[in-house]
């Protein structure tokens, strides 16, 4: 006899896009148990034990996947560059914007100018809106505070968003965002800083669950971010890397000897860091959003990370400067269409393989037994749609652990 | 002494960006008064006259523009190709999907099977998404029906769906969209139908407010679009066309000879092209989606277009093959991204220009004395950043025709 399926609530009715190791791996006319937060039970309605359920919802169609997971983002920040934005296209030269503090100092000075309350409530409109579109987990980072107390309040920030919102809130410090202008022409120095101050305190309070940095020729050198990953590995932290975007470091290379979670953007990444990444697993985060708005012509090699393994994740890189992006849903758009990646593709790109991104592929990124209960049903037939329709909210359902999640945040 | 203004409802509190002239043209702490769906007054609050109002709104700051127009769509069809955009991505060759009644053959075939209530019931879910972003006129063309019948229902669903929504909806005759399968090879012949069957219906029902046609090799010559236009001109049907998308055939000058409302795409127009639309006043429609979606690389000369004077606007053109945009917004960014159109033009050319396109440069388009209150109310503090977030469907109130729109349609 078999065992009665006991279970918080059921959801049938829809197709169930499982995502199982990153494919869509469909299930037609499926059922989803949950049981305290958890996928319980996930198949075809027709082999559905005998169960009892406190509640049942019944979809008309339509298909369920993961939770989006929005694995890279830079959403909390203060002000905006929209101004910026518009005196480029009017004609104003880079220099000229530079000259006039433009450029990531000017949200710099916003960030370090706003209280905490403030960074949180602009941030939460933000996410709201990524959320509107099925994203359950998010990853925001630090990196705009650029001095120990900025870094501590927008690490804060974020913790104290985390606990507001229906919604997994992942906190990455990335304080070796960019040499403070305190530091110019002394980026060793604010790396000893980070290492001796900020990351102990940030392994101390638990303010962050990963530490990344950006290496480039304007940012830090591969011996910078060595550094800085020594001390964040020996304070138990994990790390990630923004690597490869506008030149060939070999800073992907490198993330992987440090089996980082991530490397990140990776438009010049060598079949060298591609061998190293699939070595340690390491995920290739691609960010369509930052390689668009600045009209980037070198594509990340899609064809060699297939070749050798390495999973793609897709994600937003919202932020002021390069990707103000904020739908997550647009970036498996363009995803495929920049970057040409198959819909099965983007779409494990923010599910399965942007959980691994963020260390979370025991829990998150998949409907199977076991995992968070973060769901979501899109009134569509196929799950190509979610990538083909080009912007638009798209309706959609979503189940956070388990439950509805009505209204914005 | 000054007369008292009388008016249903005025709205107070913030920033006017009128786009008089096609110019951002901000009143700052503005008001605004409505009287039977009109604008009845507008300029900053500090000179408004002595009032009475039904209601007042007091706006916590922010801006209000002109309701959006989206003044070329193809947003009523069967279907969708999602699977082809999947099997494309997948590396089938279009000459494959062809072969198995792939591209716009399969619209034409899902349109005509579906009923007029089925038509109307699917363009309703994808204009609600248009809506959802501040639309308030939009343009939709037949053109999947290609023949009598299925070119009729289409009409008069675009007409039935216009009598259910809060918006305004201008219906366009585009039968001229390609060579129907009937007529393979007989596309003369097919003009000559259109001539003498279908365009004498359109007129006589009133059925469509415009005539359009597809200018290219691989749907109608220059020849057969003056001889449907000539039948269009005869009939009091204003006409605009489908032109310069592919290749430089000088249908734009054609058009513009038939004092055409509107020349859309135009990446392959030409400088005599220019002039003679400037001196026709016909509108330079850019449709930066279908620019996108193909990764066409051919811009439109848009220097060549500020140069002469040439209005352009700017709209979705929704359409399951090369554009299922559902966003107009997002097309602002990419006119900007990908056509290098500062974010005031961007606007204007969704609003005032985009009036013009549809003739309606006398009531629609900007927040003057006069024209038709559809407004929108956006808690932003600059209009660029209508232009600048990429993606996300940024929070609004839409007033059409002096009353706020709730919900969806
Ligand atoms: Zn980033
Ligand atoms: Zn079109």
């Amino acid at each position: 006899m078999t065992q009665r399926l006991s279970c918080d609530s059921l959801w049938l009715g829809a197709d169930l896009v499982t995502l199982r190791d990153g494919r869509y791996q469909i299930i037609h006319d499926g059922a989803l148990a949950v049981a305290e937060g958890k996928i319980a039970w996930a198949g075809p309605q027709a082999q559905l034990p005998a169960y009892n359920a406190d509640t049942t919802t019944h979809f008309d169609g339509g298909i369920i996947t993961p939770g989006f997971i929005d694995c890279h983002t830079h959403l909390m920040f203060g002000g905006d560059r929209s101004d910026e934005f518009e005196q480029r296209l009017n004609g104003v030269s880079y220099a000229d914007i530079a000259a006039n503090g433009g450029g990531i100092l000017s949200t710099v000075r916003a960030t370090r100018a706003a209280t905490e309350q403030q960074l949180v409530e602009s941030a939460r409109q933000r996410l709201a809106l990524l959320l509107a579109e099925g994203v359950t987990t998010v990853e925001i980072k630090s990196g705009y505070g650029l001095d120990i107390d900025s870094e501590v309040k927008m690490l804060r920030a974020i913790r104290q968003l985390a606990a507001q919102v229906p919604a997994q809130v992942v906190a990455t410090c990335l304080a070796a965002h960019a040499v403070p202008p305190e530091y110019a022409g002394r980026a060793d120095a604010w790396i000893t800083t980070l290492s001796d101050q900020l990351l102990p305190q940030v392994a101390r309070e638990q303010l962050a669950d990963a530490v990344d940095a950006f290496c480039e020729h304007l940012a830090f050198s591969p011996a910078q971010v060595k550094t800085l990953f020594n001390t964040a590995t020996q304070l138990g932290l994990p790390v990630k890397l923004h690597a490869e975007q506008l030149s060939a470091l070999g800073g992907s290379a490198l993330a992987a000897r440090y089996h980082a979670l991530s490397a990140d953007h990776l438009e010049y990444l060598t079949e060298e860091d591609v061998q190293a990444m699939a070595a340690s697993g390491t995920v290739a985060v691609l960010l369509p959003g930052a390689f668009y708005l600045p009209r980037e012509t070198q594509r990340p090699p899609v064809e060699l990370l297939r070749q050798y393994g390495v999973p793609m994740a897709i994600a937003s890189d919202a932020n002021p400067g390069t990707s103000p992006a904020l739908s997550l849903r647009l970036m498996l758009n363009m995803a495929c269409t920049l970057f040409r990646l198959t819909p099965e593709e983007a779409l494990a790109g923010v599910t399965y393989h942007a959980a691994k991104a963020l260390g979370q592929q025991a829990s998150h990124g998949s409907l199977e037994v076991g995992k968070v209960a973060d769901f979501v049903h899109w009134p569509i037939a196929r799950p190509a749609e979610l990538t083909y329709w080009l912007g638009g909210q798209l309706p959609c359902t979503t189940v956070y652990r388990g439950s509805v999640r009505h209204g914005t945040v």
